[in-house]
């Protein structure tokens, strides 16, 4: 018998897990509160839209709640415990969002940056799993062991920290990305240049740490060149080389 | 008929501009002060090695000079102008280094960090070129088209926009991994938990712009979580993610 499961969400991360989920579960809905939203998912994974928690399946065995982290707590008090599993999939957000308000119930988040355009191939992203108590962790490790092989116990204070430091490693680091095109695009140059450059700092993560690993400017402490760069620059991208260029100085002092 | 090349220097840069010429040009002869060097990268692309300027072949087309920076004049300077085309592979070298020591001349810098533990594949490196007239210009183009169809000519102020640029997408984002193994660190969780999650953000690059594929709490911006993180950092962390956040959310405004 497959699980009967109800995605609430339709977002990044609601896609991947849906997209994943659908020839291993039965979905049941997907909910939206932008019912277009909600149809353009079901329309893929074959299920029912929904735009109105008032509809919501109560008989469905698992509740996928991927939507932002503070309108979690708002769709837990639209609908009455139903004795069924409840997970969030927010890596900020602890496990006691829904306690007290449900029997049983966990999280399971996906540590990956999830985009439609691009939908992560699941199987290999890691999942950090909790439960209220043992029994509803074995199921909640279950269900993310139909995605990847890669599930890992986590408590909400290890979940934070491991949030922060995806924060730092993924958005911050393409946020880099961002501002290296805007300094080319200035020039008439094509980031694209950078493209080979970026892959040979990404493969020596692998047998270095990025500390080991730092070059540029302020890990040789140019002077020179940095009170040069910081010339030709302006605003937060000014602010911004001006302080890490003093972070990675005081690291390797 | 092949164009007849000398390559002045036999360091990384030097060595893969050797290698990938080889069988596309006639090399005449590799310099190193230190014979040794000179004689060892000569052997892999089999020519003449020299260890003296004062045994330099005048009779070749083109001569490229891939020493360090602040080496190029005292190379140019030991040699007479011959009529032939000289050429710098440095990023923050201006041009008029040759100007008025010789006739023909200009700068042929591939875009790479080169180092011999890895190996840069030359056809996918972006090399950016000036020429002291058009004319040289173009037979620059010429030969570094030889090497990668990625040929850009860039002034010498743009190669500083270049060279900030690379700094932001290499040395910043390798920053951001560092704080992020720190932040791991300290809830004894290991950095390559990071890796998957990385090698995505970066593959996103290839079809989309960085800006196109920015994911996470800034991008949507969820201050309850900004907020949340704030307060579990100290030190530069925590000022580095304010000033990110706030650059981010200014652009998805």
């Amino acid at each position: 018998m497959k699980r009967r499961v109800v995605i609430i969400g339709s977002g990044n991360v609601a896609t991947s897990i849906a997209l994943t989920l659908k020839d291993k579960c039965e979905l049941v809905q997907i909910y939206s509160r932008t019912l277009t939203n909600a149809k353009a998912l079901a329309q893929h994974v074959g299920c029912e839209a929904i735009g109105d928690l008032k509809n919501l399946a109560l008989d469905a065995d698992v509740y996928i709640v991927s939507v932002k982290d503070d309108a979690i707590t708002s769709v837990v008090d639209a609908v009455p415990d139903n004795g069924a599993l409840w997970l969030h999939t927010s890596g900020s957000t602890p496990i006691d969002v829904f306690q007290n308000k449900r029997s049983r119930y966990g999280v399971l988040y996906p540590m990956q940056s999830f985009s439609k355009s691009h939908p992560a191939n699941m199987s290999e992203v890691h999942i950090f799993i909790e439960g209220c108590d043992s029994e509803t962790c074995k199921e909640i490790k279950a269900i993310a062991s139909l995605m990847t092989k890669n599930v890992h116990e986590a408590a909400s204070a290890e979940r934070e920290k491991l949030h922060i430091a995806a924060v730092f490693a993924c958005n911050f680091a393409n946020h880099m990305f961002t501002l290296s095109s805007e300094v080319l695009d200035e020039a008439g140059l094509p980031f694209d240049a950078m493209l080979p450059l970026i892959k040979t700092t990404i493969a020596k993560l692998d047998n270095m740490t990025p500390q080991e690993s730092q070059t540029g400017p302020a890990a040789r402490g140019d002077m020179t060149i940095i009170e040069k760069h910081l010339k030709s620059l302006h605003g937060d991208k000014r602010k911004i080389y001006k302080l890490l260029s003093h972070s990675i100085m005081d690291r390797t002092k």
